[in-house]
């Protein structure tokens, strides 16, 4: 049985948290306080040099890290990841847009803001978070609109990569009220009868 | 035939660019200056909403932006790129790694030095790109120390990603000689009998 480290709150956890109920895996969940410093052990590092979470275990000796490597490995032979080249490279595209054009304005504004209570100190930096958040919830607007989701007209991982930090996003100062597409899209992931909101569900933990 | 939209000296670019030689495919070259604003016109928005190099160009109205989805494409059926799930996934992992971890800190301190010429009001910025850069290039010296390449023992395309911006990191203000494994691995990489420095061959070029 897989085991994922992780905090649930974590949008780049939840991702695999989603995924994981999504596909109605077994798993055991393993709370990881990044706040406590506990990604920064010589313990955790041997599982992620780059100590961070999420990581998930696959055998004893045998680690995965990177959230969305984690969806792609995970998603493998299932209908989140089709096997045509060109849309699995398309679903790619998506999510290396959102770990370099989404993620570092939203996920990191929503941190300084909500687990960190806005202070002082990193105010500024909160503030440089704005623009570039609203530019990717701008692309992701337009792309919105002409379709349901992300790619190929069906509910992929990249759309659990890209909603992981979106659904979230106020939190972080964003006004989603001024996407209405990508507030759409959000109700149509949320009603799926696999779904699960950023909440750890007790039964599926050890 | 496939054209690819990118700037040589940016080690996204580049990526392309060397995987194609490697490929030894036929490819046009269409440069494209970002500090003249040329990947934010409308033209190129429509290619790329996100604006950015290297797109590239698989049919008229076919193209896929963000240079490690474009690498796994081009490499899809290739050694670059071996078929088994778990190696594909630790390629990406170390991909994402390269996003999020090592260009944010390597590329951007390397485009603020080189491109821009360290104007006093980066200043700042370019010092606080130090830390996370050594932290990427301490990671990669601690995996290459037991290994020869990333992945599998064999040259792939996770090898691709970290080399565009790592062998031009003095650039960036980073002391390479400090990290003696990674300096071995760039030397391992150039000696590749199709490898192409990042300067264009013009009988590749239209
Ligand atoms: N690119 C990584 C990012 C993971 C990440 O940034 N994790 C954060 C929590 S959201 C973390 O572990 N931070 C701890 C630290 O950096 O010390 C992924 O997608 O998994
Ligand atoms: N995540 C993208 C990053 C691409 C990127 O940042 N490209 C830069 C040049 S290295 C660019 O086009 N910048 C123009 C701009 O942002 O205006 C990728 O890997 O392709």
């Amino acid at each position: 049985m897989y085991t994922v480290y992780g905090d649930i709150k974590s949008g780049n956890c939840y991702k695999v948290y989603l995924l994981m109920n999504l596909l109605q895996l077994e798993f055991k969940w393993q709370h990881v306080d990044i706040l406590k410093q506990e990604a920064s052990t010589a313990q955790f590092k041997a599982m992620n040099a780059n100590a961070k979470v999420p990581v998930l275990k696959i055998h004893p000796n045998q680690y995965l890290s990177e959230s969305n490597a984690i969806l792609n490995f995970l998603a493998n032979g299932t209908n989140w990841l089709p096997q045509d080249p060109f849309t699995r490279a398309k679903i790619l595209e998506w999510q290396f847009f959102e770990q370099y054009s989404h993620e570092p304005y939203i996920a990191v504004a929503r941190f300084i803001n909500q687990y960190l209570g806005l202070p002082k100190d990193r105010e500024a930096e909160y503030a440089s978070k704005q623009a570039g958040g609203n530019k990717a919830l701008t692309i992701m607007e337009a792309h919105l609109s002409k379709q349901d989701y992300f790619v190929n007209q069906q509910y992929t991982i990249a759309d659990i990569s890209l909603f992981a930090y979106t659904h979230v996003a106020h939190e972080g100062g964003f006004n989603l009220s001024q996407y209405p597409a990508v507030g759409a899209w959000i109700n149509r992931i949320q009603s799926h009868p696999f779904h699960q909101p950023m909440a750890l569900k007790t039964t599926h933990n050890d």
